[in-house]
């Protein structure tokens, strides 16, 4: 068999520094972590929308999504969540080194997960381009919204291993930004969030700065 | 467990168009497919910085890139290819329906993958965007260039299962270009596959067309 030794990565002859310049932003990533329900791809999709409009290049990668396609050999056992997340990471990667702010919404429970995530983007990037969002809401707040009709399921038992009802959901422990989706409107939080992203992807950018 | 029909697709407000007309060309993906040593990876990164430098926003998956991030979990019996294409297949459709024209460089032996990659791109994307391009170079050339060193390896009964040598390499049937590099030069193939894209992704955009 090949070995990975005998597979050399080649370098891309156009930079990240460039890719950069055209998008008028760094590339990174924002990755939202939080319970199902609490507001992860709402928010990811009204930021992507409003950041868009605004000049910049902006991806959402959203679980329900890529469990239609990439991921769609994963169920959600311990090891397919893993895998899940993992994979997730390596695109976000790939998508930061375009110069594209990725906006990733994962329930993404488990933190080991989540540090994977960052490391497969740090790897590859300078540092400050990888920032954990949580997005917080308490379970039952979470439970009241369902929006997917999920919670009832789980606690019918018709799903096992469901985030906060019988599986853990480790909470961020340094995260960079926390956004109390119980406390705070989906308007608020989206101005919140997009203050974050200007600050950490637009500046220092000079007149190349969106928006 | 929760199951995929639990699951559904959130549409995303940023529309293809919209993504499209910031690009100034259509989103789309260029599937090289021939031989180790045939020269895709040569052809890819010289196309993306060639193209983008006229103005295109452009990328290229490789295999050897690949491997060191989203797939190093794969090794290359028949299954492992068959499952770094697929990914491959999905994470092009992505790049696709961001507005981008994906350039992927695989050898990518097995027609019925592919097919599969083909079929990822064209359930998100309107037609004519997924283009197989064969870059052909008959196995004694490929041999005497071995950039990597693989073929020597294989022959020695280092590397097993190398494609043609002792694996299979299915030949597209209808192949939307097929590159020469036994006969043409670098820069002639580079200038008929710039050619290629221009005219299949920069064509009907009117004046969002590129330099």
């Amino acid at each position: 068999m090949i070995h990975a030794a005998d597979i050399k990565p080649i370098e891309h002859r156009v930079s990240l520094a460039e890719r950069e310049a055209r998008s008028g932003h760094a590339g990174g990533v924002l990755w939202l972590t939080g319970l199902s329900g609490a507001g992860k791809s709402t928010l990811a999709f009204a930021l992507e929308e409003t950041l868009f409009r605004d000049g910049f290049q902006i991806a959402v990668l959203d679980g329900d999504n890529m469990r239609h396609g990439l991921n769609d050999d994963l169920g959600f056992a311990h090891a397919d969540r893993t895998e899940n997340i993992r994979r997730v990471g390596h695109v976000a990667a790939l998508l930061a080194m375009l110069g594209y702010i990725c906006v990733s919404a994962f329930i993404s429970p488990y933190r080991a997960d989540r540090e994977k995530a960052r490391q497969a983007v740090m790897r590859d990037l300078p540092p400050g381009r990888f920032h954990e969002v949580y997005v917080r809401a308490d379970l039952a707040t979470c439970e009241m919204r369902d929006p997917k009709g999920l919670y009832r399921k789980a606690r019918a038992g018709q799903i096992k291993r469901f985030t906060a009802v019988d599986d853990v959901y480790e909470a961020p422990e340094r995260p960079s930004l926390v956004i109390d989706t119980t406390k705070e409107s989906v308007a608020r939080s989206l101005a919140t969030l997009t203050r974050f992203v200007t600050s950490r992807f637009a500046a220092g950018l000079g007149e190349k700065e969106p928006g």
